[in-house]
């Protein structure tokens, strides 16, 4: 299936990174900047994640021994440090996810690298360390996100979705050899389109049973474990963090536990196990050099089959 | 799971409050004023709360030997009050959903004041007591809700989302210990998501099977029971109180009385109770103070990553 | 659970009624008046209908020894006569879904009645018989639609949803005593929120397996046959009427006759012993006078609130 | 169920076809043409389709010893040879499918005809062999699309939905005789439905698990198989052509192959096929003159019903 596995640690078949992305209030904000102040329901929902939703996936974490990673934009980091700090205090991976969850793909070059430094420094000032891993906002991966995030001296992204197994992302305006490393994600391994109803964040959806979105996500695991590629989820504090759904989570825990073979690691610690195969000429990964395009396609524009013909 | 579980009464391990929205048809008049009249399916779909719906929901609690919470719009009550002496008669809790269903967060404070003082009085009149619990149309709590139920006499509310347990919601406006109880509500609660499909109410989704949404609804009576917290629905007379639903109904209840150690109460008594076990001293809950924010974030004003720089 | 069980014929214990509404390519000139002509796979889809499903479906009919009522637009009729003319020779009910299917609630009285009126008269000059029984196109019965339907000398109608059982329409404008038996639909007994996904026809849904859809329509089967109501689906024949869903279908019907005491009948059959009982006073349905309301409602008038203080 | 089934080849009782489109990012471009270059998270997820999709799929066909048909859109071709001739050397069949993914339907005939010949003269080009199958983007088949086919000389289609079994098309400019072999397809067969959410494609759905969606593919085969049809899917590289679904492709395979008695064969095997048996007058096919309407419905003119009255 996968023609290019990767030599993971000790044997395992593949690799798992638990990630969350602990997006709290900011994307009610931003939705309605007008007044998010006047929508209490989902505002509580939200900021049940910080709140409630991390404290039990850190215990969770512990019981289990893993490490997971978190995604945090900067803005959140400030009004919910103490979230924060029990990551870093439990030994997680604190990463970037914007600072005010803002779209990178709507924003020029230049917002976009204030957003991102901003959110930056401000994960850095509360967790002690600079990020060096992303994930977009909403995945939505600017033609610029590759520059801004090496300046920014990031290693890691997980906002694509082109392979998977990790790959390298690079700038077609720089030389070769300054890259990411990408850590894929799937759409099939978010909660969102599982669990998440709410009018105020224009997502009208069906709910699924834990059990039933369970099996959306072993079946990814599965196929991976066969495969050797790696698996990176997507779940949500305020979301997976309810306790039905974290028995869910516990349940899949002990299930791949289980399974054997398994290097469950943080998103850093893989890109730097992918770096270092890489170096040792033991993995040889695809290398998307990006933006894939530039600019409107000349059969997009108006008038072009009359002009061609 | 839950780090501060209550201590229920006679040591049941959770609590479990039934609750009805029993809206009617206010809100076909509220999403097409000028031609509701001319929706008869609709309209006649959502009359089947009151007229079958409640009835039988009384028959099944008398047969399981329960109290419920009904929450209805006063103007619903005046249509029909018929259902709410029927509720009152057989010693349920009614309690407030708004006066016409209109969403709190689209009215000025007077204006929410207004339509709140008009509903209340409106149950009251009709069921004999004030009603002291409330749930906001569409959980749409604004930021001027708080203040608003404080000063009509409001004890609880089940609006918000933002914990597992009960907890208490202050208004920034008032000195500390004014209070709501807060029973949190889940969307995955609901009986929308699982089971509504309507044009004319705007909401065209897949329908669920009942033992699919039972599954999703026991997957919660469970976490609470495992863990400690309390299980507030949101079920709405003109949806599950059809009658294949209500046997799925029928069967959770019989499932979760014999699970045993379960506390079934009305809103009210879990407020009550809540209040006493604070008073005690052996529950020490989370407080809120509402609102979250006070207009637009200054991160959210035009220019602002371009002044900031 | 169901207060007044209707007495079925030969101590049945339900009624089923097997309906199918054949649109054809009614419904996709109506959403795309100018560009229906264009619009071919959509166009194919629908046609499927009439020239494939109706004749299976009338297959199978003849198999399980049933009768089915087809409501059809009058305009579908007479494009597809062959389809009209094999349910009649094969006996089952042909009754009136409008002319063009088009929705009753946004046309003046006078075009409803209009358009009801060739409706029937297209009905009855292909099947023979005039239609006595009515669904309106998707639903959407008007206020008007009790009187227009009444003039035109129908029995039934199934397009309100405001019971378990069999009741009774009457409209304001008449002495009491005129009325239409109504055998109430449910949104759940339809295939489209299980089946349909079309941008053409602007549903873009999940679509169910089978037999997770019979176990949805299954469910309101044995509800119905244990408390005494009235089963009536709303399938299509263009889209259950595929051989995977007829697979399924057949074995509903098995089902459904394996478990015994069911009264299956057309619409008519069942509106006409409805009659009878209620005649003989063995049984006394509820009496909606109709329409609801008439207008927009005073609260719901700009500055009620303020106006009102 | 099926009238008229196909004599299949060495007795079999249904003829399975699977086919891809391989779209790959045309229909980003195609939605977001102005800023589709900015938009790499779905960028990325879409050019996984020939990039990582078409050679697990071109490797599991070895495995099972099957042939399969892709509809490529021309850009698609030129942007990705590797993956067509990857299609040609395993001896699969390489059918259009547009040029840039345009949706037909919108386009004058001339501009149809326009970007069909630049399509069919791409694939031609990279595959060595003009395509002689077509499925319209997004199955939106014009009322031109019939006589533009014939005339750039393909043989089969599956765009249209109108039966079980092939059937012809004809065109109403022309004198009956020339005709396009119709495979049908099926909403219920295609991956979308189960499988994508995404924004910036705007479908926004929940995600099935493998086996719920292969729950839906194989009840179509069972019904194929029981009673003679063509089972004709429309899978995507980029969506089932990922490690889960793969292997759920993989179990489907085997039962089909379990099941035996089953012809697997590209579409333009099967339309030689069933124009070989239509000759040797061993199947009478239904023949649609197309397009079905010319222009606005004269129902449908405004002022009609007044106007007829």
């Amino acid at each position: 299936m996968i023609k290019n596995p990767v030599p993971w640690p000790n044997g395992a078949r593949c690799a798992v990174v638990f990630t969350w992305d602990m997006d709290s209030d900011s994307i009610l904000h931003l939705a309605h900047p007008n007044d998010a102040d006047t929508r209490l329901s989902t505002n509580s929902m939200l900021r049940y994640g910080p709140e409630i939703g991390v404290p039990r996936i850190i215990d969770t974490c512990r019981d289990f021994g893993m490490k997971h990673t978190f995604f945090v934009p900067g803005w959140c980091a400030e009004q919910f440090p103490k979230a924060v700090e029990q990551m870093v205090e439990a030994g997680h991976e604190v990463a970037l996810h914007g600072y005010l969850h803002e779209y990178p793909n709507e924003l020029t070059q230049e917002e976009e690298r204030f957003w991102t430094h901003k959110g930056t420094e401000a994960i850095a000032k509360i967790s002690g360390t600079r990020p060096r891993g992303y994930r977009s906002p909403w995945y939505k991966y600017s033609k610029h996100s590759t520059d801004v995030l090496l300046d920014e001296g990031f290693l890691w992204d997980t906002s694509l979705m082109g392979d998977d197994v990790p790959y390298l992302v690079e700038s077609k305006k720089r030389a070769s050899g300054q890259s990411l490393v990408e850590l894929p994600s799937r759409w099939q391994l978010d909660d969102w389109p599982q669990f998440v109803h709410n009018h105020d964040l224009d997502f009208m959806m069906p709910i699924a049973s834990p059990q039933y979105a369970m099996d959306v996500y072993m079946a990814e695991f599965y196929a991976m474990w066969e495969h050797g590629g790696v698996w990176v989820n997507c779940f949500h504090p305020f979301c997976t963090g309810q306790v039905a759904r974290m028995m869910m989570l516990r349940e899949m825990m002990s299930k791949m536990q289980a399974k054997g073979d398994v290097w469950f690691a943080t998103g850093e610690e893989v890109a730097l196990h992918v770096q270092k195969v890489i170096a040792a000429g033991t993995y040889k990964p695809r290398v998307d050099r990006v933006p894939f395009y530039e600019g409107r396609l000349p059969e997009l524009e108006p008038g072009y089959a009359m002009k061609s013909r």
